[in-house]
């Protein structure tokens, strides 16, 4: 069979298990979630085996280190999917949910209902992770889902999805309503992107480059964001504290991450207050500031930021720091800078508040809290397949109702139309 | 200017004038609505003799009398623009709703607030009245709006674009909030849908052709409908007075458009009761009917369906008719044949008006009505921008609130993540 001939296979596949997966019982989804769990666990020594084939083909590779971290199927991670896979089973069915109802004058009820989107294709790169925490939230929200996770995690890839088949098979569920695409070759993934009849929505999850490039390729929608350039705006009058301990906590706490702190902007009033103190304990954790000529000013010796600057995703103890005239100064800054991914401000003051949140066009806006909350689970969605920075379908942490779109459902009594 | 530039530079003016039009007030927009009607009452003798160059445009090139018909800005078709437009500034305001509120253990309140797409394209065919139509529903949803109209209707579309940027101007608002593409040429379509950086959505408007093109072309996300193939299955046990009446309704009162009904599918146990009685009607008011072997049998003399009939959207007096042994049969039916687009059915069983509202994969699934009510005002929607059939971002009739997506808004006095 041909390599197009088996993709398509796949995503036809897909689209049957679809039709069965949209209107089968909550139960039935849980208990596929539950047996995964329970199978991971059981069989965790064969897990790692396949695993560590894959680690010896990545060190052949000579990939990084940091690489090889995240491939690694570690007692940890194995833990963190059993318990994900078991918390989804506890959240509530999206599908089937009337989120709306209401009458017309004709005596019509009119429902807006919750159903699945169909057959949703996941393209990651290197964390075996992604394969069972992908499934276990597309099988939830009854969808298909098919999943191309990197080539390096090929062998672990392949293990877990037997797993997942088996699970569904077992509760009763069509096996290919989850399935792995069993092809190293990256044209696989090319081929998927042209498979608009079968498939709805594409998640590429990983580097900007993966994600141009499926951008770049698909003829089916795709929800991403490229990058995540955050900002903390400190405002007059705000708590110098308070905006210590946020800024501290959005750069620091965890600065390989897209919710994280980029650059920090500061209001001229505030500026000779909190400045010296927030830098004290930002170059005591170990981050090197690049700051405009106005913070220079107030931090002797900094190093000096360039145009370039205002525009990086560090992903790294680096933070660029700007001095700003006004409120309006920094949100003219995040507009024509950032990614429309999270900002916060640090205020006092209720007017500001206000219109920075209304003014912000970003898929997370915060008063008085840390950037890092940009996050499914900490704003309480239950769990995140991802954050979306475009505006269509979803924008920001989508959870399990975002994997999902409603009909119209209208009930009559022979209601015609005049 | 090269034509690309001129489209780029009308792509970058909508997008700064969008920032504007998301936070303006709710009252500049419906005052800019107001001064487009009664400018439009205002002007009506200007806007015929622009209307009446673009009737002789159309006549000369030959263009058909239903296309001709279409064109012409009546006295009925200026008074609909204007009650659209008054109709529309009566609606809610759908910028700044928070859709829901929750809050964390720790104390942050989290809120879904809606806000504009940002910048949407109308791509459409010779209708003038969807230029005012859709200018009206995107900028009081707060979007800026590029309209494309067909090369038919140039002259007419100049003359109504002009009032809208006067009107916006006199509220106080950007004129680039709403432009026309002022060229011909239909290459600059094909600019406009390079556009991703300034352009949000899509929204074409016509045939399945043109709906085709922009889908082929399009960098940027397009929310359309091919084509409504739509059923109306007659359940066993049904009402057949309601029945007939539903049928009626939903295939002559309106037959060229798409939520008419094509095929009308009968349970094999009222076949006998209903078909005789039904056909007489359809017939009757002219409607051509194509009926399976089995419905053959029950009327004789019926002209015999070919494959072809069940996937056809005939937007004329023409019945596709089949004799089902079973609901799923039905249901097996619509899944092959049908277009998502909106399905109904007539029956007293309340386990299977309950099975087909879930089962059913349509954008409007209905019990016991017409299919004609898929339209966003019969539903109770406001107004209506177009109808999707896919299912990102919005399945179904499309009003002011599917021209809107939500943000996070998260207020704290502190939080940081641990």
């Amino acid at each position: 069979m041909t390599l197009d001939a088996q993709i398509m296979e796949i995503a036809k596949n897909a689209r049957a298990a679809a039709f069965q997966m949209a209107t089968c019982d909550t139960s039935k989804k849980n208990e596929t979630l539950l047996k995964i769990a329970s199978k991971l666990e059981r069989e965790k020594e064969i897990l790692k085996a396949e695993n560590g084939k894959d680690l010896l083909y990545a060190r052949e590779k000579g990939l990084s280190e940091a690489m090889i971290d995240r491939l690694a199927l570690k007692e940890a991670t194995l833990l963190s999917m059993i318990e994900g896979l078991q918390y989804v089973a506890t959240l509530p069915d999206p599908v089937g949910e009337i989120t709306r109802t209401w009458s017309r004058p004709n005596g019509l009820q009119v429902s807006r209902m919750r159903i699945p989107l169909g057959v949703i294709c996941m393209i990651y790169e290197s964390r075996p992770n992604v394969t069972i925490d992908a499934a276990g939230l597309c099988l939830k929200s009854g969808n298909s889902v098919i999943l191309r996770g990197g080539s390096e995690s090929f062998h672990s890839n392949q293990a877990l999805s037997r797993i997942i088949s088996e699970s569904l098979l077992e509760a009763g569920l069509p096996p290919h309503a989850a399935q792995i695409v069993p092809v190293r070759d990256r044209e696989a993934v090319t081929i998927l992107l042209q498979q608009e009849e079968w498939i709805d929505l594409i998640i590429p999850r990983g580097g900007e480059s993966l994600i141009r490039f499926v951008v770049n390729h698909s003829k089916i929608p795709v929800l991403k964001h490229y990058k995540g350039v955050c900002h903390v705006y400190v405002d007059e009058g705000a708590d110098i504290q308070m905006a210590i301990d946020i800024s501290m906590n959005a750069k620091v706490q965890r600065p390989g991450v897209c919710n994280a702190m980029e650059t920090l902007l500061v209001h001229r009033a505030v500026a000779t207050q909190f400045l010296p103190r927030a830098a004290i304990q930002l170059q005591n954790a170990g981050v090197e500031l690049r700051g405009c000529e106005k913070t220079a000013a107030i931090l002797p010796g900094v190093k000096q930021a360039v145009e370039q600057d205002w525009r990086e995703e560090y992903l790294d103890l680096i933070l660029a720091v700007k001095v700003v005239e006004s409120m309006d100064e920094a949100i003219a800054h995040m507009a024509k800078y950032g990614s429309n991914h999270t900002e916060s401000i640090v205020t006092s003051d209720y007017e500001r508040a206000r219109r920075f949140l209304r003014q912000v066009d970003s898929s997370v806006v915060l008063v008085n809290a840390s950037t890092r909350f940009n996050d499914g689970g900490q704003l309480g969605l239950g769990a995140e397949i991802g954050i979306s920075t475009s505006k269509l379908h979803a924008f920001g942490p989508m959870g399990l109702d975002e994997l999902t779109t409603t009909k119209f459902v209208v009930m009559g009594d022979g209601q015609v139309r005049s």
